[in-house]
């Protein structure tokens, strides 16, 4: 499959990276093209090339938004909406406000999402968000933590839900850890778990930590 | 100990039962006096009592806050500032909006959170923030649920952190899954938790589960 990735920071490398190991071909796409996406796709080997977001947006089938979640509607804005449309957007980013001092906070939650606003802005998109709850290492190679920990997808569409759970059990995720939580709108849920997830990495740290779901056994 | 709870829904008389099978003397408060609370004192007891908020949160060397989240500051008015001078309040609740259509909101958020909003209208109380992130069940009997999942606990008061870790072992949690997040705005991410929680539920159901932290083993 090719797929374009947009952002060069840390998750961006991680996914484009681990889509490479596993036969893909992959177009990391940033702001401007050269600099660090160039960089990446350099020393990636043949399956990997860079360009700018409308660049990566044009050559994906499946498109990543991985870029910081402030900036992710600006950054599919440069893709173009054309180049999105009917295409899987799969959102992994979290709305982070890194503008003010004192506790992180996030730049949407509660009433609305990231991943909803992205949807808004690109409706003809089929846009999933997934594996934002967790450490980029964690995302791509979940057997790095021991235990049966879950990565939530949710999504309007149940057959870009589908096909983001084969990529994710491509990762590595048994499918009885993905959980299904619904509609787009439970990535309030996800998001605003941030708070959360930064509040036990202070606690517990280091970061390659996951959540797993204790239940009553069924019958 | 003398405790005093407020609020007589499923949370309060679940915290208020447990507490007396535990030994301690409890009144529960309401709105007005008599009522569900007085309905549970009479079945529960020579240790049970009830009244109406402040007659609670007079007779409580410590003060449990289990009324709805968004009645929460005006029930505590109610309760009246003085009584809660120098105590140490546990607040379990969730501020839910219970008001709008759609899905499920918070009437606060990310920005701050009713633990802080309760600090700061009674400074002189000694709030904790702990037990919100689980269903009332597994809060005071964390065995129900199989498995090493956590209850965390944030506040600005050591000590009055401490005495509620106490009473969390009381109710069977280890120590090892008290989770202390740190201060008091750590609690904009538990109670964010609520909206993940609750698409979690609709997702896996029933309510009586819990969240484990799967970590690399250290070293």
């Amino acid at each position: 499959m090719r797929v374009g990735v947009l952002g060069s920071g840390m998750v961006g490398r991680t996914i484009a990276s681990r889509l490479l190991e596993l036969g893909h071909e992959v177009r990391m796409g940033s702001r401007t093209a050269g600099g660090p996406a160039a960089q990446w796709a350099a020393g990636a080997g043949g399956s990997a090339s860079a360009g700018d977001f409308a660049a990566a947006a044009t050559f994906g089938e499946l498109v990543v938004s991985a870029t910081a979640g402030a900036g992710s509607v600006d950054a599919l804005t440069q893709a173009g909406e054309a180049n999105l449309a009917g295409k899987v957007l799969l959102d992994v980013s979290n709305p982070i406000d890194t503008g003010g001092p004192g506790p992180v906070t996030l730049t949407v939650a509660n009433t609305d999402s990231l991943a909803e606003q992205i949807q808004r802005a690109f409706p003809k998109a089929r846009v999933v968000k997934a594996l934002n709850t967790m450490n980029c290492a964690v995302m791509v190679r979940p057997e790095a933590v021991p235990g049966e920990h879950v990565v939530f997808v949710s999504g309007d569409d149940h057959q870009a839900k589908q096909a983001i759970a084969q990529l994710l059990e491509s990762f590595g995720w048994p499918e009885a850890r993905i959980i299904d939580l619904g509609g787009l709108a439970t990535a309030r849920g996800t998001e605003g778990y941030l708070l959360l997830w930064l509040a036990i990495w202070q606690a517990v740290g280091p970061g390659q930590f996951n959540i797993v779901i204790a239940q009553v056994p069924a019958g």
